[in-house]
């Protein structure tokens, strides 16, 4: 059979032996077995196979080397050998291997145990027959945007990276104070916990628990979230995705610039982080019938 | 001088005697005073005046046409014949006017009594330089999308209109229960008090109020916004405005259908009501220098 | 044995045939069929029964009235003549039926098909062991609180009514305009789609949807919860048990006034409302291990 | 004349010389020359004078020893010494005077520079007639609650303390999981950003940011306010203030214990906060004709 993609690679949840003390012994064992049976599987399909190298060395993948053909890659590598990357675990596992593999612009679609993600379009239960449905053609690509970040230090760039869902500007501590301008326009000074600028696929992560709105993923939207205004009108507000927003620490003690959840920097007063849209775009792939309303209808329980 | 604009329609605040009687006379005496200074001020410029007939009418306009030069127009004829509207009033003014002269693609623009609005640019206080500036070209024109409503009923189109803020479904008594499909997918089946579909202008008026984000006027997108769910985590969204709401209306008893806060329609069981973007757009007329976001700064008291 | 309680009204859903074809005929049948082994059930152990009347006409319990020995009274008189209530049906079932027998000073229970809700603490799968254990003494009452609610028109009182969740002044239409006064001392003008005055257990029905908080029901407190309010900063507030309410219209098109979700008044222009806790309290009757945060954990899924 | 007071306590906001070269220079030198002015004026009244030591350091004072007779205390001693406590500053400053002189349960009134605050009653244009009120008996008291923190670990105290406002458990990074338990029931897990724990005064402060109801101040409650939780359900709730209230951190990474928006105690996984109200009362000192509401209304824009 003539499949839709040649050389799959496979990304698990990153668990390092200290980590696996704190976990569930059972769950991982289990996890590890998924994993170990889908590589059989598509293995026996004579698939070229990749195995991010944490994967394989965790879950216990090299001691079945002689009957599973397979190589292995650092995370940052593997991208370039496959057209089709499978992830499993969670909506966290499925955020690093999107931006890990974003250059190589290739396919990512997730497996999720128990319940499905708002990123995981796949139940363990249903692993196989789905991957199967992937490999003869009956799926979607659906581009999703990413956001850059650039902090700024007395007119140097000191850091820049990109987000899947979000970029939060956040105190340790309790009240920050922000400048933030759209569009080289000034739109208010505000006092707050901080500032969460979201991609529509964050907008059902941090985004929401803060009051923010669910963008539906088509929208070429940026959402401009304030956690814990001091302010009672400072209002979530949605902004086309070729806006530029720059946020100005007034005050910086102990403000950390977050990507994805990731602390990414510490800053410092005067500080000025710009955000704009990635150039990239993470192609998600989804099987046939996929509906977005109805991955929010199960996943907020609107039932 | 040439003039950017050559007829002007001048669309006031429709006073009936008997609503009048229920305004403050005072202040109501201020804004005939501040019209006929704005037809007096471009009655001296040689500009075509096309004057709202119940603003003639009302304003007292009518006592000094002897020295006045203007034709009188209806509303829904008054837009055929100018190239500007000037509408003083508040928002809701500006709301109605915006709707009657929409098929004629006219720009807009609003002069406020006391502080400006979210749509009337101009303060009354600066109502004379200001139009001078607008005659003198120094300006710019905004597209502002609108929403139209079509309410189907056993298979026929029995009502159908447009608003250039939101559109709302919602009892006047306590729950109703709705089904959302979008671009026919189902969402969900909601109980609520009702469900607000608004335009990116809309966003800073009642659907603030019930909850919903601020979408800047460039985006492309109507937000959804449900009135006092019952499930918790049904939270506002918004979607592209290339995107077709259908709310079907599972049980129905007095349920109105408002368009820009005019009962237009009383629904019954089994109707639905479909919401696409209207294929026209209202073009606002900007002062130089004018910015959304001062203006919100302004209005939500941001500062 | 002798049982805590020696004679007991049986209060089902009112269900007139007209309803009744609407409802899913097959769960009507159930709750038909639970109510008679309930009666059956208490009817072996020679308590005193007492129906109330439409519960006996509906549910086809006369059918049976050669075996099962009970009474039949109308809801208002009932509860003169028992010492125990249980409740079929849902919350809004509760509500009324503890209005109804508020003057009886006697406990309440209630029983609920599906899952438990509210105020509803015994699941039907458990409502036989449930009851042998209220007539073995294993329960424990609560107080709680109630609302009374007087309309005061040109000086003269024109509706008085008390409320065991929630007194809502609400518009059909969209905006109304109140002022609120709490202890003869001046609130604030409000203009919102109107407000709730919620007892603490009325603050997980509609309150909760209008984004109040959630009061315990030990707390003597009223919370005043604004629905969609103009003024952002307009947020719910919770007031001492022994405050007066006053809210007076300053506008008033078509505004109700609700007691439990029930329209009640009509209310006109220059209205005052006046609200307060009500003398008489309502004795709810728990199992014993009730725990109301248990309670709250399972209905609103914070497992 | 008799004086209310014989003996008066004056603590103005700290300000060491490294935090007033931050600050704007003739600010400062306006509150200073505020504090010299009520001294003056007390003195020559032949009030006992006791100033907050370092207000006397900072404020310049000291210069004018030869000519206003005052004794300088630590804040800690201060209450000691004296009937009244009046407080030149803002809320913050309010909330550190009140818990240094809480065990001498002396009243306490504020004067705020420009517009006053939620606890400082009078405005510094109107300082000297409202002195003279207060010191002719023209007031009343008012007292609030304040809470009370011990962290417990391993079974042995490890920190105690008390708040006026808000007794706050918040990581400095993302997401916290908590077990809250109240009156030894078991609540909820909760995944959030944090807790606040308020009392009815701290519910205008940072617990209103978080979406916390309003508690009027002479209900005896306590707000438990999640800040962005996981869960949408999770809203805020108010219980009595006779509950005591446990909070278990699950998962502990950087979680710091803040009482009145200073960080206190650094947690550690397995810890346990417990709140319960405190023993003693703040007696706020109010002008007559004071209003809780009007306060409200004006700090709220309620206008």
């Amino acid at each position: 059979m003539e499949t839709a993609f040649k050389s799959i690679a496979i990304i698990g949840r990153y668990m390092s032996p200290a980590s696996l003390a704190q976990a569930h012994l059972h769950t991982q064992a289990q996890a590890h077995a998924q994993i170990i049976e889908l590589v059989a599987h598509l293995s026996a399909k004579k698939i070229k196979l990749c195995i991010e190298e944490n994967t394989a060395l965790y879950t216990g993948l090299s001691e079945h080397r002689a009957l599973l053909r397979y190589e292995a890659f650092s995370i940052d590598e593997i991208g370039q050998h496959v057209d089709l990357a499978i992830v499993l675990g969670g909506d966290g596992t499925m955020l690093s291997a999107a931006r890990a593999i974003v250059p190589n612009n290739i396919p990512l679609v997730g497996i999720n145990r128990g319940r499905f993600g708002f990123l995981t379009d796949i139940s363990a239960d249903n692993m196989l027959p789905a991957v199967d449905e992937i490999l003869a053609g009956k799926c979607s690509i659906e581009r999703r945007m990413l956001l850059s970040a650039q902090v700024i230090r007395n007119g140097e760039l000191v850091f820049e990276g990109c987000a899947f869902n979000d970029i939060i500007i956040k105190s340790g501590l309790r009240l920050i104070e922000l400048e933030v301008y759209i569009d080289n326009q000034f739109v208010h000074k505000q006092r707050s916990d901080g500032l969460i600028m979201s991609t529509p696929t964050g907008t059902t992560a941090y985004a929401l628990s803060a009051g923010g709105p669910i963008l539906h993923p088509k929208l070429e939207a940026i959402a401009i979230v304030p956690i814990c205004p001091h302010t009672l009108s400072n209002r979530p507000i949605a902004i086309s995705s070729a806006s530029k927003i720059e946020v100005s620490l007034v005050q910086a003690e102990s403000i950390h610039l977050s990507l994805d959840g990731q602390i990414e920097s510490t800053l410092q007063q005067g500080d000025k982080v710009v955000i704009i849209r990635a150039e990239q775009t993470v192609p998600l792939l989804h099987m046939q019938g996929y509906s977005y309303y109805e991955m929010l209808r199960n996943k907020l329980n609107w039932g």
